[in-house]
């Protein structure tokens, strides 16, 4: 049985392009991090639309569920074949060609094994710009930035990708073909089923192409490191800034002592901006379409105006492209820095903006009274609401122990986070992570209408079986 | 059965808000374009979701299906009940409070029931901009807007309704309450729900609250009409506009010489702002948070350069806020003015914004081949790709025999539509209008989704009968 579809998919595809060899196979059945491992029965490499879904049509005909899978860079394993559900992995590598760009329209047409720095590129091109930006935009592919619904560093500026999408060319779970690949900005003629893909992780069937938002490209950036004198102080800066800048700024990342503390002692070269660290900082960029835009003295303005109320205590602005990227790498890398110093509990979570401060004080303080000696690296998209919360001890052995507390230890977060109306999975989504953790924060109507759409769309459960949603009957 | 029903939603709401008297329900029962009249068993007036919701329970406790009603303003008649489904009219007008303002979150929940000129007035008090622009703002409501997918001028800039929902409250047709009022820019704990909901007209679940985005309100702006040589102009000098003001272009309308013409015949005061009307005329805005923003100089330095490569022939740049309305006026009034001019065949419809010209160039011979003496009015969004593309004949007799012809130069139009891949309803929604026309154009597989969600979310097909969807087995 199994033999049979391996050989229809080879007769397919092409032998080559249909692994099952534990030495092919290794790197896709394992996610990027380590942290999942799973098996197939084989991975299939198709290389159009019309062989993904001969895959899937063959997979469904022999009752076999499909892992549609990208560059393997999420966080949650939601790409991740489980050993148990004899699945067949579609990687879609191959199917990575831009098949139009249009500047006029502003939009691009992109097959979703393209990766995201491709797709980048070829909006650059064309003297556009694509605003997703993410750490692993050189491996991660569009086809599962549309799944996850990838956020990053611009999303207050350019939203998440639900944002960015104007149109999906999606294979069903039965192997037909949806062909949504629209390229309106107004269409209201019925429900917008490109939305259910959005976020879906895979779940109601693969995405092949999609069809994409682009924007003019900024001419004119100023980026500036902040020192404020506490949390609070981070919203009225950004509420100051989006009252002279409006949508131009870029960027605003708030960063806290204990993350900059562990790049300045892992990553060479980097040392603070200002004299002193301080509790808490900044790192902001606005940007323009405007070569004449004078941004640096309308930030050195806001900012003047932020220090005499108090709020901020010092500031750098890069004085040329060099030193926007040396204050940039202060942020991009705290995950390598925190990963040279070891594990740490991660948490990726999201609050109303204006509840960010009371949350970061009620959070750690449930933290600490649990784990008295617990390090908190507090960094992220404050402008979004959006924090990466993680926690880690100062010594090693210390630190074995707090892994030991994990399932505790995110508890007592997501809890805290759930008492301010926010999210546990602000922007990556919930794979195989957080789907038994997210059925204690999401209501039972909620759970049991994602199950309804499930077997609407999926009667079968063919698609990324355990992914996202918890294990109930529909 | 009936006056149980109706006895049973008079004990839950209180008498006077349960309406069956024929003088009482007549403005229920009836579109505000009168092009549409049926019949209910009762018009609901809930005053709370509770109370929404019991009507909703009530309803489906009796096998009665319910039509949602707002302001009434919508143009295809998806407010309005048709007589054969004996259903309730669950009007929300009652349903009418700002829940909460936020400022620093730049967020507002309001009722269903809020008039947009109420949600737009909130807004300001916290000196913020809810950007939703609507001919029809004073009545129509935000419940409708999202039921809708609501468009109109600013959508280049700040996107339709579905980019302005942060967060849904729904009852669903079982009469339970989904609480989805998130507040969250980020968001990924599995399928976004909300997003079935905006533009479902209805046919889902009755929309009673919604978390909204706001923006900085901008502080100042510079108005401008331009003539242009052809359509094409439009297009480059749009493009000119965004390479320079980037996200600050906050409407950019076409309008044609017959939609100018129809306005300056029949507007009182309104006359031409350029020497001649030309062929082809745009109206542009931009808008900046900045108060200091040359946005004047910026604006004279693209149309210089633009009038140098010939794309515009002349131009008035508002020189005070009063002027600024005398040239929205002209665009504002392109509606009414054809209303007193008599009928005409509307149609509201999109294509990608690059094939503006090639749409107007073919539409126009398709049109003027079939009715060689009609006059096509065209004006629009056309930033969006979305034009009002209407027709009507030059005198009184001409103008009866052209209506007669309405879906053959219906179904004229739209397949050049559908060549240029675009949409048959941009803006308005399906209604009754459009469900079965739209089944020429939307595939077999779209259109079997679609039904498969109805299935999932409402299974006895009480929400909204007979609107959006076509008739058929799901």
């Amino acid at each position: 049985m199994t033999r049979d579809l391996v050989a229809a998919l080879r007769q397919s595809l092409g032998a080559p392009h249909v692994l099952t060899e534990a030495v092919a196979t290794e790197s896709f059945y394992e996610d990027w991090r380590g942290r999942y491992r799973g098996e197939a029965l084989a991975v299939a490499l198709p290389a159009s639309t019309d062989e993904v879904a001969q895959v899937v049509s063959l997979c469904a005909g022999h009752g076999v569920s499909v892992v549609p899978q990208g560059g393997n860079t999420g966080l949650c394993g939601g790409a991740t074949p489980r050993a148990e559900d004899g699945s067949v992995v579609v990687n879609l590598r191959r199917l990575n060609r831009v098949r139009r760009v249009d500047a006029l329209d502003h939009t691009l047409i992109a097959e979703a094994g393209c990766t995201l720095a491709q797709i980048q590129a070829a909006a650059e091109a064309v003297d556009c710009l694509f605003p997703l930006s993410l750490a692993s935009e050189g491996s991660c592919q569009i086809g599962g930035n549309v799944g996850t619904n990838a956020g990053g560093v611009h999303v207050l500026r350019y939203g998440t990708m639900r944002q960015l999408v104007m149109g999906l060319e999606v294979v069903l779970p039965d192997g037909r073909i949806w062909n949504g690949l629209r390229r309106l900005v107004k269409d209201n003629t019925g429900y917008d089923l490109k939305q259910l893909f959005i976020g879906a992780e895979g779940t109601l069937g693969v995405v092949t192409a999609a069809s994409l938002r682009l924007f003019p490209r900024p001419a004119k950036r100023a980026v500036a490191w902040v020192r404020i004198a506490d949390v609070g102080a981070a919203l009225r800066l950004l509420d100051a800034l989006r009252r002279r800048f409006g949508e131009r700024v870029s960027a605003f990342e708030l960063i806290g002592v204990e993350a900059l503390e562990v790049v300045l002692r892992h990553i060479p070269g980097a040392r603070c901006p200002t004299a002193e660290t301080g509790a808490w900082a900044v790192l902001l960029e606005v940007a323009d379409v405007d070569p004449d835009a004078p941004l640096t003295e309308m930030l050195e303005a806001v900012l003047m105006a932020q220090i005499e109320t108090g709020s901020v205590v010092d500031v750098v602005i890069a004085n040329s492209g060099a030193q926007e990227q040396t204050l940039w790498a202060l942020r991009e890398n705290i995950s390598e820095a925190q990963r040279i110093e070891g594990f740490s509990i991660k948490h990726d979570i999201s609050v109303p903006v204006s509840a960010i401060p009371a949350f970061v004080e009620a959070a750690g303080q449930a933290v600490l009274a649990a784990a008295p000696g617990a390090r908190i690296v507090v960094f992220g998209h404050v402008g979004d609401g959006n924090l990466h919360y993680n926690l880690s001890s100062r010594d090693a052995a210390g630190n074995r122990e707090l892994l030991e507390r994990t399932r505790e230890l995110n508890r007592i977060v997501h809890d805290v986070v759930d008492r301010f109306e926010g999210s546990i999975s602000a922007e990556h989504g919930l794979g195989q992570l957080k789907r038994d953790e997210i059925t204690r924060y999401k209501g039972a109507i909620e759970l049991e209408m994602m199950g309804r759409i499930k077997h609407a769309v999926d009667p079968r459960g063919l698609m990324n079986p355990g992914k996202v949603l918890p294990d109930f009957d529909v």
